[in-house]
């Protein structure tokens, strides 16, 4: 294939040619991309949050960036579905980890939002791997800091919790509690896809309702194709800007096993694909994938997932930037 | 999240509050739920059943209870479709496992059958963490003393086998044709659900048949949607007693790859806990999750759909007993 | 089960009676057959091709054949939903591994046309074990030898690259290019079912849509039925001779984590199933299940599933031969 | 074996027999001894401490108790080689954990101080399941409140480090500089075994050498027999409250590899259980087994391990009350 | 190689080249060696007794055999310490698997004896790969039928207990006492090499002392040489016939994890080739390899020293052939 | 922590600090050192040859570079029993993968060659990761380019067969045969240690003994301390440049079972660590550690052993550059 990466316009980072250095060689960055220490000039950044230290029960989505880096190497150039070749039309790179502090949660909230406020003051869209789900409240103080946003959110779980062990308001089953309440989302715009598994008390689902949530509960997708749910999605959220979160629990845990809080009874990889292929021409301003656990994995088997998740969410904001 | 625990009923057992203890904290019983010595004054009876000297080939579903004890930590409290409160409505607890003999397939039987006595004779509904699925025998032999009971039976084998190696006649692909013959199940209120992989001959089903057995193949089963195939069991079994049979094996061995008899091309979970759902209202005086191998299972995917099947039964059982 | 084995005819090869001796004992030859040294007599020969020289990332297949043969000893004698009772209507049995040299890939490409020319020449159907995909093209160099065939291929993969790493133009990546070159298949008679994956270059396709290919792509899958695709692949390849290549990575990689290249969002093994038996009355000439890496596999699910899969198309081909 | 439970004097609790109840039977209790809820009476409380909160790197020590429980149901009654019957010479039972809260570090402290001071204020002798080694700060500041203990210490690292991650002074690298400065500890009688691995800096044990700790590292541990560094031990810490603290990351981590911070070279366990033995007679205020990570573990290899030492603990402190 | 295979002598069974077949190729027959069905004229019989039903906790030796088998490919032809080449100097060959029956644990006796007796009869010498201890009972009734012989059991269990679950006399832990019994064993030429572990009762070894065995504790063994205790184990059983048994749990279970009941501390596998090898001109009746338990095992660790095992011990006996 | 990293000399390459950036953040680099393009100016490479062609059983030391890495990020900075600090004394970095080309091994060896000639010429002294053992061919190739170097060689095989499958002269047994025939190592100046296992012939040694090796077999070891061993080691390879080979297999499987030709009775970490720290001061060429095969690794572990010998190795050479 002896044309393959050289016929790519210059200017842009480029992965590693398969052809020339098998995909097991060299780095496992995202993608096999450069990995570049300043976001400037980049427009959308692949970054790492591994962070944990708001888990309740199972630990080990420190260990995500890491994995699904290394199981991002699968991935190759083009989304054929859509046509769009990401590295042809965007300046996109590896920009390494955010600092966090493993063993203070306070602390790592903060270093979250400084890292990603660098993202944002740069223009650089990220898409994030997680860490666990509380990761998403500092990306969001960084990122909705001018206003308000919209969120599509894939989980089984709504996260709107208020409190743990005492008086506990940061764990990874509060961030959108909290992003309501500090205003970094517009509970209106807001759409939960998948949420299911046993309840805590009859009430859990207060909140997210009294604040305006859309909930699809899984009974309600089983019923429905991935694309109806996505065009209700899409007009809620609207032409605004809109966060993506992406919970590898909201899918069914054959598929994702590597996750600290799984729920039998999801939908699949093939209809998660097809809902994100549905985001393509929002005004995404960041998205992540999430609560990959790998020390609970199987065979890799959730990071590749989540690797892939990373490159179809990836080529749905590329493709947004083609001319 | 003050108001979580205090405020149910003081008088019925409740499960150990995550808000406070987290999951992987204390002693697994069932659902974290008290254990206690004596059905008496308990409703639904959470049981474990630790045998597997039925098994012709890859045993290990002695284990089961075990983990299946130790997967449920994941459960909380209701149950979100249906709206269920199961310790709200019903005094459910952990009875701990019944006496069994490693050794001895005969003593085994007898003694399994001597504890669910104990229980019937209690008015307590058990539902069973298996154990191979030879242990429905005895079970039956306690529950249905007084007269045949129907049975929905979720497995990828009809288990109407009649003898194995020489004349052995008590093994788990032979209890539901000794059930019959002992006059447990009313063979005409009946129904197997899931039915596939290869046959040992053509003949393999001619006593189920005959008996008047309502298949349900796997190959019926992906042409119509669960419910439909409910609501033909609801008029099948109709208002009698029914016992509740769950072979994890009738599952694709993706999501139950922890069993021993594994067949590849199952329902999903989803379809599984839709199936249980349409139980509600069923007189139901029993039932059982076995075939949960540990030493074959992969990051306790298996020991976590037993534990959330358990608990889907238990609160459709809660549910009966609405007031 | 006293007149089980002994009521077949006696010419045929049977396997193990497992009432008498136990799936976990004895010499794991496919499906517990006899293993026979020559294919003359033979109508379906059981081969393995333990060869993986043409993997050009996550290798391991070398093991396939081996593990699979481990895995078939949960075979049974009859298919269930068709009726087919192989051993009744053909000469089936075990034929051992081709040799291959796990050192040098253009001797093993020799080495396994050798061997699958001598089944050819005794008019024995081979049914093979891989072995990475690459081992196709030599199967394909003998079984096509007197003229090009067809071919019904399951995969997430075209596998019509042309050269990687330089000049190499033997790798799993590229038999069916070469096959195409080198008359071997009809390409006006070839469909591809349930690629997917992101792609190399925007071209990746090229070559097989110009050679003429059906491609049916995963997303095109998702919307039909797998019998009406199954029904058009059927009236493409018609009466001619036909080859089936089962590339287990085309299944979904939950069900099939054990392979080099894995691809979410793929289709079912009940889905499989129902594409491998509407193959049936088609003329087949050979057929084979690759790709299977026990290094990478969890719980021998893959192997499982493999095994599963050489079962059915065993069937159908026997199926075939009913009088 | 009918004279097994039965001959046992009455008053002190009792493992359950296994010569009537399958040891994979029943709850996992440790010792699968009675859980109690107090430690009134009690002479040697088996206890756990889920929390890894101050874990740096690879956390999951937290799910140790539940796994350590588990796999103590493989103890049996009596300690061979010095003929300790523990349940004869002591009234032992599990009574269950801690409490903790896995979010919050200072809230931990301060709930396992808490929870141990009433083990102290009761005269039960704590023998813990870990736990990261943080956990032994908490239960020093209760059980050495009357005045400093000493300690040998089991392990590959000092754990004396000052701070990480900017100003945080709580971690499992730094329980034993707190212990010091706290007044906890008289480092004058503190021994640490297997040390190992390489150094953050030079200056790495400048503390504990200030301080006046024993160091043995593993190049001294390799020079000599067990027993002859335990007599040094011995005579270090005389007659005076002694605490026993030992992480199993101290023993080889082909012995213990589910551990957060492996280091290769280590000891033996069965040299370890050399070492243990020879604690008998010392005035031991308790002991701690620390640092077992379910999640990193293999085959439960680890827990296994974690649990034997507990055993052995158990019995040198119950040998130390015979009459 | 080109001189490998030929240069050997015609008649005696050879194992498969691997120079030209791959390992990892063909059928895993015990060290690649053919499988013949009758034992008429061979020396050395490589035998698998796939039975686990005396097992009282962690069952999966049945599936030992298939395990070692498929682990014994990596064997190849010459001992080098010894300089015996096996082949050369003994006709051997894999005599397949005796019959069993899983569920019926004094058929399973019956079944095994017959077997054994048949290789009896014909002066063929059995290698038998378990399988539960409690094999070693039927086979010592075959080969024994003459009168008492001693034995050399390495073990971490006596195995000497009398009854279980109530009045159980025949399981994995009693075979010894009823080969006592019943005459098979000379108990004044038995010796138990590993001894150690937790015990049910202080009197556990009682019957073994009266009897006259001679137990070499794990304590004792730490303090010697292997060869020497060998070399009194020598001289007890002396020069008349000697059965081996080897239970891989007295290895330690980081080198044997894949067994039922692993107790920590035990000999390394170097340390049991030493005492293998020991046994050279000892008049060898039998040997055993048991209690390897693949559910159990990690990376296939323990299979592999089972099979090698088997290796020397069949080295240890053809070399004995020696003229 | 500010005083770590900033106090070392500045121009020399520094890990990433622990104590601010945790060790699962950031891309695996060995060590967590920089990764730099060019080899000039740099003392000691830290390479990865990804490649293992030559295998021919079990493979998968391909994946061992970026596993190795992976695993590093546990290494620190200062060497305790030496109280080398490397990073102070050396300027030390990855140099990233040597190409390779996984379907062709002439290719291979040619790329190899290719790369480490860069690294001669530059004066950097290569501690690589392999890759299976071929590859010290090629490397040896291009370090001993101006005449032979003696080696010191830690295998459990002598890696001197001439020939397999046919006549295939480069695969991973057949390295050192070929390295003399090319006149690249000084056979009166090898050592080899470890040897162990079944022999394929009688002959095996023959060639290295004929060509002066000296070789320790692991039964000499088991008789010798190993500092003994290394100081006769030391006097036969004398003042000259040697070359250091690690092959994980000459350590126990298990400690070392991700490999591909296990051997049992091997040396242990603690051993192989005092072995190599013995080889300070001489005059070393180059390093390898080769056959770590992560998709037979479990948990991890052998990628442990390997980076902490890389680690161990690079100590003992930056140690040879203090002034």
């Amino acid at each position: 294939m002896p044309d393959s990466v050289q016929t790519h316009a210059a200017p842009n980072p480029q992965p590693q040619d398969a052809f020339r250095i098998p995909r097991f060689a060299g780095l496992p960055t995202f993608m096999r991309l450069p990995m570049v220490e300043s976001p400037v000039g980049i427009d959308i950044g692949l970054v790492g949050v591994p962070f944990d230290g708001g888990t309740t029960n199972r630990a080990g989505a420190r260990h995500g960036p890491r994995e699904m880096r290394n199981a991002s190497s699968l991935m190759r150039r083009v989304h054929h579905p859509s046509g769009v070749a990401p590295y042809d039309l965007a300046r996109i790179a590896d920009l390494g980890d955010s600092p966090v502090n493993p063993i203070d949660v306070l602390d790592s909230l903060r270093l979250i939002t400084g890292f990603f406020g660098t993202l944002k003051a740069a223009g650089t869209i990220p898409v994030t791997a997680g860490g666990d789900h509380l990761i998403s409240l500092p990306i969001l103080r960084a990122l909705a800091a001018d206003g308000p946003v919209g969120m599509i959110h894939f989980d089984s779980h709504s996260d709107t919790n208020d409190r743990y062990f005492g008086d506990n308001r940061y764990t990874h089953g509060t961030p959108f509690r909290r992003a309501v309440e500090e205003g970094l989302l517009d509970p209106k715009r807001v759409v939960q896809i998948g949420i299911r598994g046993s309840l805590g008390t009859a009430n859990d689902f207060d909140f997210a309702r009294a604040a305006g949530f859309r909930i699809v509960f899984i009974e309600e997708f089983a019923e429905r194709r991935p694309e109806e749910i996505m065009d209700e999605a899409r007009a809620i959220v609207g032409d605004g800007p809109v966060y993506i979160s992406f919970d590898v629990d909201g899918i069914d845990p054959s598929q994702t096993p590597g996750t600290g809080t799984p729920e039998i009874g999801g939908y699949t990889t093939a209809e998660a694909q097809r809902m994100v292929r549905k985001l393509a021409g929002l005004n995404i301003v960041g998205a992540d994938v999430v609560e990959v656990s790998p020390p609970f994995d199987i065979g890799n088997m959730t990071s590749l997932v989540g690797a892939t998740l990373m490159f179809e969410l990836m080529c749905v904001i590329a493709g947004n930037m083609k001319r």
